[in-house]
Parts: structure tokens; C-alpha cells; sequence
């Protein structure tokens, strides 16, 4: 929804694609006309779908035929929990694909950084926006995130991170299993939130809302959706920062709202 | 310069207010049919002028008159040395004026901090518009800031830098009186750079061109002017950065790009 909102304030007009499995339907683009493409290939937001191989090589075809850019937004590849992350669509074809990367998942939110590797292209217009937008970024954190790479200290901090986010998900979704059975899950394992799918007819919206009542900050899936309504009800569920005992509380109230929701609807 | 282009950036038309010894010629306002006045009352940037009691006054009741905001940059207003420094316009018309401090000059531009005091009937909307920008700024300056204040260490190194750039200023303009008894300063003593206003005809950018060439990083007037030509010519020198040897020898090294431009021209 925010990327939406950022698209239409800097004059976009934004057209939705639709998502499988395999990911985005990239064989509706050339019906679309449309300039770029916004895609997190590693793992679909929020539905954690991955790009598949075939898709990955006609996303690219489609741009270059059409003249068009790929934002590839990078956001948590980092985080994948039952095999190798898949690699970036940048280095497949670096004069047709924006990268989009970020410390907010792997690090921090609370740091603002970001990076971009952009076509040759656009890289001077990228730099000219960029400095009319604010300067330039702080200048401590990029040097204090640079040291930190250089000394390998990002990769000791995802071993390090990726095993204790995999045990929340686990408690995560054998808590969902528990407490809420009726909910089905989607995607795979990786990244730092689960999409649980509701029933249909679940109004999604309420039972945020009664989760939000009872202190657990739930996302309805809709709000990931051009059109909320368009598919089935869900949640995205954040795990990133809570120890498990936490996560099954917070299940356990989520699964409490569902319940009288449930009672007052048969009422 | 850079104002107008993010100003222009932002889809809005850019006409230029004269200026003189009393900061930004009031009076021309109301001939203009602006909906936005950026001024910088406590010095102006950068011939240095403070804007004159009455001026005051009346840029207030034009704004009133006129529906119109003011835009306070109170970019250096901390760095007075001959007398107590000017009260923020802001606090005289809270609704009409929009209040800008930094903490760019006062600790350091690589933190790009920045604070906006808002009339009521703009926060929300100014507030949306820097989410939309860049989702909130770094969060650890912030805090750190804020604890800075409050223990009152920025006033301790206020109290501690004011003396010391009043040196470095002194410095400053005692090697111009020397080294290139042509110019004449323009402004009050306050501020972190100095303008000095070369004899008519002198070409500015030719000289801040040749004492780049010397390691020396001097701005032309005329960059901050909206026509470049049409005031007198001359150079902006920062010195906050520099202990007074550099800054002797800075001027020096403009003095002899100086005489070398003039025995060109006299060739």
C-alpha cells in the first residue's frame, strides 16, 4: 500500500499484476504497457511466493523487448530458512534492473539505509533526485555499516540471526496450528512474517482490529492487495522481533479475538 | 540555488525579492501574488544582512493579509558574535510561519537533521508528505540529539564554538584587509562564512575557478543569486571548518590567484 502511495505521489499510475505460487503472472505484462515493473523475486510481499526460474527469464525478456525497468526490491533475502537464497535478477541483466536493498530486515528499520544499483542510465538522474530530496544520508551510519561489512560482521550476524528467526517461525506456525487450525498458511519458509490465510467470508479488517484491542499488532492481507477484496481473507503476522513464548501468547489472543468474532457472528 | 531547485522540483514557480542592507525588500511583496516567502530574517543568506525591525513587521501583516506562508530558515541564527541574536519570527505568527532549524551548522551537516515547527493547519499534511518521502529519519541521531539537549551539552559547545569562530572570522577578515585590500565585506558579524565583494567588472567565477585550482573552495556571489549578474561580484568564504593558519593561507592562495588574473587581463 505504501509503495503505492509513494508511486502516485512522484505522478505514477500504478496497474496491479496478479500472483500465484510461482509469483507475479509475468505473461500479463505485455498487455499492459506499462514502463516498470515493481517485483521482490526472492520472496513475494507478503505472499513469500518465489519468482519461478522460467518466470525470472521472461520478466527480463519482457523488459527488454518493452524498453522497460525492473525494480528488483531486495527487501529480505537474506532470510531464507530451508535452502540457499536465490540470487538477484541484477546481475542477470544489470542495464534493465533497479536493486533495491536494505539494512531495515537485516539490520535495523530504525537506520533509514538503503542501496541502489542502478542501470548506467539512470544512475546521474537517480544522484540528481536524490540530492534534491535531502542531501545526501547521514554519514555515520554508511560509515559504521561499511566497517561492519568489511569485517564480515553482516554475515556473522545473519548466521547468527538466521536460526533464531527460523525457531520463531517455527513456534509461529506450530502455535497458528494449535490455537487456530482453521487458518491455512502461505509461501515458503523464509523471510520475517507468515501469511495466514482465514476462511472465506472472514472479515479480516475486525479481526485485526480485535487483535489490536487485545495488544497484538496483526496486518489484514488486503492491505497488500491493489483491490483488498480480490482474494482470500488473511493476515501477515510479523515475527522478526518477539521471543517464541511471546509469539504464543500473541497467537493465543489472536485465536481468543477470532473466537468471540466467531461467537457474535452465529449470534 | 539549490532552494530553487527543490522548489522548482516541487512544481512551484520561483520569482526572485530584492535584498539590501536591511534584508529582503518587504515592500516588493505584495506585487506579487506569492503564496510562499523563504526567508532567513536573523542573517540573510549570505550577503548577511538582519532583517530590520519594521521589515519584520510588516512581512507578518503581508503574510496575513495575503493568506500566504513564511518559511523561516533558521539556518545559523546560534552564531551571533556582537550581540544576542534575533527571536525566530516564528514565535511573533505561529499560524503564518513555518519554522526550519538544523542541526547542520550548530554540530555537524553529517548528521542531516533537520526540524520543521508547522502551523497547525500544515502539520498533518507535511507529516504525510515525509512519510511518503522517506518513512521518518534515522532514529538513533534523533535520540541522541534529544539527549544532547537535554542534558544542555549543545548550549555547552555553543558557548564553546562562539568564541572560537568569532577568532576564526577574525582571522578571516583580517588576512582579506592584507592579502586583497580590494574587497569589501558586506553583513554582520555572525555566521560561518563571510562575503566579500569584488571591485565592478572583477569575474567571480574565473576566481573561485582559479583558487580551486590552488586547493582553495571559495563560492561566487552569483550562485546565490536568482540572476547571477545582477549585483555586484563576489565570493563566499566559509571558515568554520579551519584553524586561523589555514585560513591565512587560504586567503593568500586567493590573493595570488587574484594578481595572476589581473596581470592576465592587464596582458
Amino acid at each position: 500500500m505504501l509503495h503505492r502511495a509513494v508511486a502516485a505521489r512522484a505522478g505514477l499510475e500504478c496497474v496491479p499484476v496478479g500472483v500465484d505460487d510461482d509469483g507475479m503472472r509475468v505473461e500479463l505484462l505485455p498487455d499492459m504497457d506499462a514502463g516498470a515493473v515493481l517485483v521482490t523475486p526472492a520472496h513475494q510481499s507478503p505472499t513469500g511466493a518465489v519468482l519461478a526460474p522460467e518466470r525470472r527469464r521472461s520478466l527480463l525478456a519482457w523488459a527488454e523487448r518493452a524498453s522497460a525497468v525492473v525494480i528488483e526490491d531486495d527487501y529480505d533475502a537474506e532470510f531464507r530458512y530451508d535452502r540457499e537464497p536465490v540470487g538477484p535478477l541484477q546481475g542477470l541483466a544489470p542495464e534493465r534492473v533497479v536493486y533495491c536493498g536494505s539494512a531495515s530486515k537485516t539490520l535495523a528499520p530504525a537506520m533509514r539505509l538503503g542501496w541502489l544499483v542502478l542501470p548506467d542510465a539512470l544512475a546521474d538522474a537517480v544522484a540528481g533526485e536524490k540530492a534534491l530530496d535531502d542531501m545526501g544520508s547521514p554519514v555515520l551510519e554508511q560509515l559504521a555499516l561499511a566497517d561492519f561489512l568489511e569485517a564480515g560482521e553482516l554475515d556473522r550476524h545473519l548466521r547468527r540471526m538466521r536460526p533464531r528467526y527460523r525457531a520463531r517461525r517455527v513456534a509461529l506456525v506450530e502455535a497458528l496450528a494449535r490455537e487456530l487450525p482453521e487458518v491455512e498458511l502461505a509461501g515458503v519458509a523464509a523471510g520475517l512474517a507468515v501469511v495466514a490465510l482465514l476462511p472465506r467470508g472472514s472479515d479480516e479488517r475486525a479481526l485485526a482490529t480485535a487483535a489490536a484491542q487485545r495488544g497484538v499488532a496483526v496486518h489484514p492481507l488486503g492491505f497488500s492487495r491493489f483491490d483488498p477484496a480480490s482474494g482470500p481473507p488473511g493476515l501477515v503476522l510479523g515475527y522478526a522481533s518477539m521471543p517464541e513464548p511471546a509469539l504464543a501468547r500473541g497467537v493465543a489472543e489472536v485465536a481468543a479475538a477470532w473466537r468471540e468474532l466467531q461467537s457474535a457472528r452465529a449470534a
